[in-house]
């Protein structure tokens, strides 16, 4: 089906250049930008005067089915939350929990513009049913603790995943290799997982460096930073896209930048547990790739990237005590661009290019907090929030218009999570 | 008119105990909480199933004109932004331009739920003014800046403006004294500032210690930090509202206690002029009174104090590196309570109680983020936005709908906005 947007105030992230014109979708793809040619005839028209159109924010870590943790264990110590909260609900969770909890963060995450997310948790075979019912694109990731006696039925479970649900919905669903961390995965276990890696020809999602903790740790039984533990095992050969990245030692920089290390920084949820705020600025001086992540619902919380734009962007002024650093349009590349690289999706998405995929959202500029329109990459990045996005579309197909779901039943996923807390709970 | 608001989750911020029912209004003051008295005759009904009733936010600092200057000066030096970008343009504003920049900065706060703020500017009678027509709380501050030539005209000012506009609108606008900071302003001029202060009872709107650079020059020039130095001058007798107070040194915290100082605390906008993070959890420890503020939408760059809490919470987090400083409900009570007694308004506004004025503000609850239904303050503080706000009264009249503005022409303002930044800019 041919579908036009028309009258739109374009945003390509191939450049800060703002363009007024017209967006032309068929099927999955991009077909033009600016001017309709005349042979286009479109079936299905969205206009979008007043509205910024720019390619759809990238998820790129969460834990999508934590939304039923959310708001349940506040304010409370790192560890009581992890091992007194968290894990005793988690263990009580079944694939379809996994499916509902999952369905509330895909509402979530299309309702504030999110289009692709990178997901690590386990039952993984339903986070991919639900993205790909919902129409989201996702990389999933089981996660994977090592664990001997055990070691070989995981690799073989993430074989199963990549087999039944790699590529599946026309590519929207892609798998990864998801070893939890360096603290809870030993050597041998992380060899393992490197083979399966080169086997599947899949990309790996880790946690690394993310609390102080895991470093001081790491020091004692490896000598070395997480950073450069994983390394010298030889992780850094694969693409690694790592979660965190909070707590870095002398030469850690280094590493990630020389290796080409994909960084996922949350840095709302790395402030609401305690582990402080990531050195940014300088990552990115050495030219490391550094997108944006959530993290999940229980540790945020809620799935908002403008929210974590805005204090990428504003921590790294704050912490550098200099207002010049992370500029707003450096922030949106990592949201959009620097997202679809660390999802191994760059040759697809995280800018609007003909040819490319059409993941796209369409923002309402015509608000009180958005006026006078001024710089409006500004507005986007400091004004705006989550709430303002209207519309949504994913590989062509219009998932949310008006602010009207149309692949989600909002109510079936109350009704349903309702349920399951009043069982786990 | 008698009022019904129906079948509401209520948080009076008296205590953290949410209650459902029904809450009354007759003119300006709430008449009941809980279950609706039989003589109880309302003649206008809402309907608050699947909302949360709760207090108005409230502003403790801001600068509402300034939204004519808003995403127009980002990512640049502080001084340069002071000097070289906001100054000439204030330079060519006038009263008109006031009245209209305040407007787009009434309207947003109602938008995301706030129904009271200070405000520091110039051409203040035009903030009272559209304050007024708009139906807004607000306690306005002419900004007052030493140069001895002028010092009785601008005394005078204040004097007038106190004269024409304190209490107006059944009290909504009420008036304080305004010196802009002890850098623009010398001893002399804040003794006439305090014998003003004495001569209307009004309280002090102040910066204080915002900048590093401004505890260094205080330093030299005084031999000690601004806080001990306006306390030094006998600033402190008066009721002080001290926006900011990121840099402290060894002492301060204790003045601020003792001298039962109202900090406004602006986390977004001292992050990203370079300012940093004030010691929030510290103040809090020793007792300090804190109240949120968002500073100018130049500085920040919206006006919403949803934005401010979460941040506000989640900074002081990562600064101590624990998760358990700053609960939600600690948070909820620096927009509401604090700020009222920030705004020397505490008898009235600040927690919904039978025989206070009715400022209060309904939530949407009934959106993906908010799913599943936990804790509900933590849901929000850390998930939800002032975009979730949906009806909003102040002063028993129902300014905001539904999201539809009351008293507001939004399109007028969109209009007459427009115009003035095509002249000053």
């Amino acid at each position: 089906m041919k579908k036009l947007i028309k009258n739109a105030t374009i945003l390509t992230m191939e450049s800060n250049r703002l363009v007024k014109g017209d967006i032309g979708i068929e099927k999955d793809r991009i077909s033009f930008i600016g001017k309709m040619p005349d042979h286009f005839d479109p079936e299905y028209e969205i206009d979008a005067r007043n509205h910024m159109v720019m390619p759809g924010m990238i998820n790129a870590h969460s834990h999508g089915a934590m939304s039923l943790l959310r708001n349940y264990a506040d304010d409370i110590p790192f560890w009581e939350w992890l091992t007194e909260k968290v894990w005793p609900i988690e263990a009580k969770m079944n694939s379809n929990d996994v499916y509902w909890g999952t369905m509330i963060s895909i509402a979530e995450m299309i309702r504030s513009g999110t289009t692709a997310y990178a997901d690590m948790y386990f039952h993984s075979e339903e986070t991919a049913k639900a993205s790909l019912e919902a129409g989201i694109r996702c990389s999933i990731a089981k996660g994977l603790v090592g664990s001997s006696e055990e070691d070989e039925q995981r690799m073989a479970d993430t074989r199963t995943l990549y087999k039944e649900w790699n590529g599946a919905g026309d590519g929207i669903i892609s798998v990864m290799a998801g070893p939890h961390a360096p603290y809870t995965c030993d050597a041998s276990f992380l060899g393992k997982v490197m083979n399966l890696s080169d086997e599947l020809n899949i990309p790996i999602h880790i946690h690394l460096s993310e609390s102080e903790k895991e470093i001081e740790e790491s020091i004692k039984k490896h000598g070395k930073s997480p950073i450069a533990h994983v390394h010298s095992l030889g992780l850094f050969k694969h693409h690694v896209l790592a979660a965190h990245c909070v707590y870095l030692m002398p030469g850690d920089i280094q590493l990630l930048r020389e290796e080409n290390i994909y960084v996922a920084h949350n840095p709302l949820s790395n402030l609401k547990l305690g582990n402080g705020i990531a050195s940014i600025h300088e990552m990115k001086e050495a030219g490391v790739n550094i997108a944006l992540g959530t993290d999940s619902s229980c540790s945020n919380n809620n799935l908002n990237l403008f929210e974590e734009m805005k204090m990428a962007s504003l921590l790294a002024k704050g912490k550098t005590t200099d207002s010049t650093v992370l500029s707003a349009f450096e922030t949106l590349q990592m949201a959009t661009k620097n997202g679809a690289r660390a999802l191994n999706l760059e040759e697809s998405i995280g800018v609007l290019k003909v040819g490319g995929k059409a993941d796209l959202i369409l923002i309402n500029m015509d608000q009180p907090h958005w006026y006078p329109h001024q710089n409006l990459i500004s507005s986007l990045v400091y004004s705006s929030h989550g709430s303002d996005v209207e519309t949504v579309i994913i590989n062509g197909k219009v998932v949310m218009e008006k602010k009207e779901f149309k692949t989600i039943d909002l109510e079936k996923i109350k009704y349903e999570s309702k349920k399951i807390v009043e069982r786990i709970y």
